[in-house]
């Protein structure tokens, strides 16, 4: 099943217990052969950017406070390399910890010198129908932000972007308002999956309106479990971005609060349409129980009528096949049309009867 | 099925992800084909009035803080129009990333230069049987009111028509009172569509008492979801008219207070009725398969009672339809009318027990 | 449906949309020919009553502080005259719409000059199997009361009572108390309305256990709707009255709170009660549902039970009915009770199969 | 039904309406001849207890602030007793009307001259498989301690056994210690009554495992109503423990505050328990709900094997059983063997169709 | 059932009613022979263990606030000696009587002399396909930390390696860090109990989409139950934990609030998944549900499809069967094989009505 961790293709690794607090277990599937470390510097008039593939190749470079060095981790297996990285910058190791563990639930923490957020990068995978999750942890203060994700694939295209073109708006603000840029796109990808969602649901409503067959219940119970992971990855999402956005922190500019505080819209608004899409599904799958029953009564009716109609009349033919010595009727040289009559008009009676019934 | 955004006949824009926030993408439907501007300047002793259709005819004139200036921007996919409005008023750009953005969920937020307010309009269209929601932004600082809408038609002609005829109270009032006096306009037409769907809730409770169709799942489907629009419209600005009758922001004034609340109070009693629709309509939901189970009992008791009365009769009449050499009873005159007789009883019999049953 | 508001015996008028915040529209049906407006002056020592019918008659008499007035209002047609007895005791606009606009929700709201609690009376018309919902609206100040009520009969008759014969407690205490004691009878009216629903209840149960017919479904629904009607007038009476209980209003005096406080009990009592009554309707529908299908049940085994037993012996005398040259069996001249006697076996075989089963 | 108040066996009296508040009425039934008030008297050192049964006999003591003087009230029927042992002590008028009205809903009161706690006993009667209910209610304070309950057998049996032996702790502290030690009793008796609700469901998950009847269904209806009867009494009554524990009368004091924190959690353990209990009730009848439509598809396939296995050989020998003329396979001396091996064939490719299918 | 509490194959003690608060009774069942208490005594730079079985051996040492004195109680049964311990160390009674009562709720509670936390530890039994539940009580403050579990096997193997060899994180911090530790230690556990369900609910859901069979809703119905016990263990432990590392008491360090807020973060992530597993659950069993209401329409098809071709065909032959003296078409030579041809024609037509109706 695999709910809400990652896709049904990739086994699960399952965390070791006790363990010291701070240890760090990599708890995910290895997506990439080799961890590549894409480091971005930059402020309002310059911009450095360099990738870093070997290990020792890393190279900490002294955090400027007037600079933003972001170091985009891609690839968690390496734990010891993540751990030099943790090291060099002071990142507490429960920090660490939870970045290699992918299991985690959406969070921000605060710590004495650094903030912590865990999201999740949710896309829509048309062969398969289903939801990928990927978790992204990020770790910023003053001018450096750290972030880390299980794939190649650079989710964060569009900021780097931005960023490269000098006059965008993240290029004059701190880690903070990066850190915020980044959940931001994140955030704007659930907009996009439940725009798929909306469009399964739309097939199978009219499916189910026009010509309901058997698979449209496990389609609905797909996409209700799939429904449910974008459900669980955005509610722990809200707690953290509302608390982000309050926080007192002295890495969290005041004037980010704006730009948090409509990020925390567009969360809550993910929610509100998640919670949406569970009620219609609840709502079709009560009719197509309600389509099932009609369908047996549907069903069961043909099978009254014909039988109401034919047992009779089967009955009647069956006492006159009877071997008795004296059935009088039997003599009468019209009895057979007489007896033919008067199965027509029961005939014709007990389906007028029907009729009257709406039964067919 | 567009749940929560508009009706469908209109196809949905779909937001581009990765943008600069801020970034203004109009993700609606264009439905009119030349933004209007509407704008209305008032104080108590004076009003003016005039159209702008011309990109570059809007004037805008500065803000006099002993006057109210009303614009009513009609259409929103000229997001160039929008834009330079915004800049000459100094509205924020996630404002106006929002106004442009029509899927947004109501909401209220203040901002240095001013506060903004998301609410929906509701209207039923009665030929679609549909409730059709309609985005309305609206902007306000001390002496300026911008309010937003994607169609022609004019929501607010009764406030236009009252602030016409000097003496009406918001003329005498800022533009506090005249965004609340739109919110509460907007709000009485949720009584309407509630009224609405009170009457398709009563038709459908006669039809299901009376003559239970299978149409009937279909259309409390249909009007559960109609119901959940008005819910998912309404919980949201609940808590965001609350937030604007608490709020300390220098442009609301102490003595609008007391209308929020009494706007307020509406507010949570049609989040109130909805919800009762919603637990009349479960209900009636209950009641239709309850009624579908019973049908079913019933078609089933006609098959049985059928089947269990003329099945051992003709087992009889195969019996004496049989060729052996030596049938005693066959030879017997009367045998026959014996067991004409015999099967009589039999039925009479069968009929008394299922009457007693009470079977049919 | 008419849901919260009347009996199905009353049209219901809808309110107007567009109006001024503060226009008084009577949204109830005239159930009187003429407004009545009782008058009642007390204090520890004195009291003096009348009535007025006229419009003009009645005389607005300056509030004495050392006394309570209080005007009983009954019939809300005569939009004027509410007016202008609002005009002259200086209360709210907002109030006067509130008070003829009889769809309100249960609140409590305070205004400078007074305070404003609207209330439902309740009562169970037997004929009907109905719950009665009557609006009540009450505005007090330190020395006045006013109580408005659509009916002609007297809602207050025991506290008029209570007044008249001196030496009761409300004759030495102010309008607050008076405020309290009119609510108190309301809600001690809402036991007997829940008494009456427990006595259809406990009869629906009975019918159930013993006799379950078809009509249960309905009168199961009918029931969740009168309950869902007590609920939804309680529930927002909970938060009025809690409200008023801790007020810091100068109109309500500290020794009353320990009134309010011992009103709550009741109104959380009989949310209680009725939250119980809903759960246990829905337990009764879960019942009959099991009952239905148990019923299904029972028919379907009487349907296979005979089926089973007779088709195959049918199928015997079938075979012994076939016009074959050369069928052995039919020579013997014993055959025929050899197959009766096989016939009995099988039948007997089975009847102990079903037996066993206990399937019947 | 009389759910909440007490068994199917006593008829419950309903309170009159529109009385004054704090008027006495007595709505339980009367189940004792004659009131007794048991009167014990301790301190640390001391202790006397007596008896009195005649309404002058009972002899108020001037409370001593050093010993504690409880009196314990059995049977509320005698409300002028009542009255006049609540005018001694300065009880106040609400709490003697809550006393003697045995409808009432836990709860914790505070009144300037002493602190009001209501609860539920339960018991349960193994005969009627039935929770009994029955209201106490205590008042208290420094010195004074008054309880009343309506049956005459001591529910505080083993409290005052604890206090007769002197050494126990209750002797050593103030009436609201003793207060708490009452209220503990009654909660440990919830425990007993959960166990036996415990036991109950177990026996009808074995029935339903093993072999289910139909009387399951009410008996987890029933289980279910007595469950509800459990959580209704202890949810209140967590609330008041609650405010108990954190009040700051100065009737309660500091180093009792342990003690109800305690008490605290064995309340929110037993409303934990019932909703254990109640989601287990669900669950079983949602397993009952599938069990019975299971075996009606396996009567239903017994039915349908039976009918598609026999009406096709019957038809073959109605085939051969008709009169024409000319009917060659009838003249073939060996047709009727022919036959009967294609009836055997048809027979069998018919059950390992359906044997296949796991049809039977 | 003994839901929450341990496994089927142990008998549960009940507790008494009506003994003194503080009064220790052993509610579990006796699991080992002796009671062994392991003590262990550490700080940075030194560590001794030992380990007790006798009663009187347990010397109390004096605690000494530079080291952690850790003594592990196994087995609960001799309450004498849990009793004796805690007079040594001034543990409150009422948390003697809460260690020895093994139906606690998970809890957290602060008193004078020290802080005390009940949780539960969870296995999964692969044979009986359950989970054990084990009560583990941990009392502690400066310098002293007592736990009580009720199995000789060591819930705390590993903590207890990473205090042998010197250097860990642990060594170094005080009692309150160790009793994090250990709950840590013991929710690390829950989640190998949340992985063992997910393999079951897979498993269920293959079962459910490939073959269903009946078995299936008694095995959601067991999962649904093991389920719930995790979370009824769960979510108590939530607030204590909470509670725990908000807490402001002498005995826990300011340092130690970071690794309980991690702690806390995996307690909401267990709540989470419990959460999603009940919903999956939940999912699951009204997929079985339509199931088998699709199977039955399968059956019922069949059962219509044969009846509805083969009825009206028997009626046919029993037609031709009878014995009438004149039935003409009997007369025609070839009247067999025009019949015949009739029956095919009607059995042809039958089988492409049924087959566009897609009933087979």
């Amino acid at each position: 099943m695999h709910l809400l961790v990652m896709s049904k293709k990739h086994p699960k690794t399952r965390k070791q217990t006790g363990l010291a607090p701070g240890t760090m277990v990599f708890t995910g599937t290895r997506k990439v052969d080799e961890v590549k470390v894409h480091y971005l510097k930059y402020n309002t008039t310059e911009i450095f950017e360099t990738e870093y593939t070997s290990h020792d190749a890393v190279k900490v470079i002294p955090v400027d406070q007037e600079l933003v060095d972001w170091y985009d981790v891609r690839g968690l297996h390496d734990t010891d390399l993540i751990e030099s990285i943790g090291k060099s910058f002071e990142v507490h190791p429960l920090v660490l910890e939870d970045i290699v563990d992918v299991r985690q639930r959406p969070k921000y923490d605060e710590y004495p010198l650094g903030n912590f957020i865990i999201a999740r990068a949710l896309s829509f995978d048309k062969d398969l129908r289903e939801i990928i999750i990927e978790q992204v942890a990020i770790y910023f203060n003053k001018g450096l932000l750290l972030s880390f994700q299980e794939n190649k694939s650079d989710l964060f295209i569009d900021i780097r972007n931005r960023l490269r073109t000098s006059g965008g708006k993240v290029r004059s603000r701190g880690a903070d308002y990066l850190c915020y840029a980044l959940i931001d796109a994140l955030v704007d990808n659930y907009f996009v999956v439940l725009d798929e969602i909306e469009d399964e649901i739309d097939t199978i409503e009219q499916r189910l309106l026009i010509d309901p067959d058997e698979k449209i219940k496990i389609d609905i119970h797909h996409l209700k479990r799939e429904t449910l992971k974008v459900r669980k990855s955005i509610t722990p999402l809200r707690d953290s971005v509302s608390r982000f956005s309050n926080s007192d922190s002295p890495y969290v500019d005041q004037g980010t609060e704006l730009y948090l505080r409509d990020l925390n819209d567009h969360v809550i608004q993910i929610v509100d349409i998640s919670e949406t899409y569970r009620d219609v599904l609840n709502g079709l799958q009560d009719l197509y129980l309600s389509e099932v029953s009609n369908r047996m009564n549907q069903v069961m009716k043909v099978l009254t009528v014909v039988t109401t109609i034919f047992v009779p009349l089967s009955f009647l033919t069956g006492l006159y096949g009877m071997n008795f010595v004296d059935i009088p009727e039997l003599q009468n040289p019209n009895g057979y049309f007489y007896l033919l009559g008067a199965m027509v008009l029961i005939f014709l009676a007990l389906v007028v009867y029907f009729k009257r019934k709406k039964w067919f």
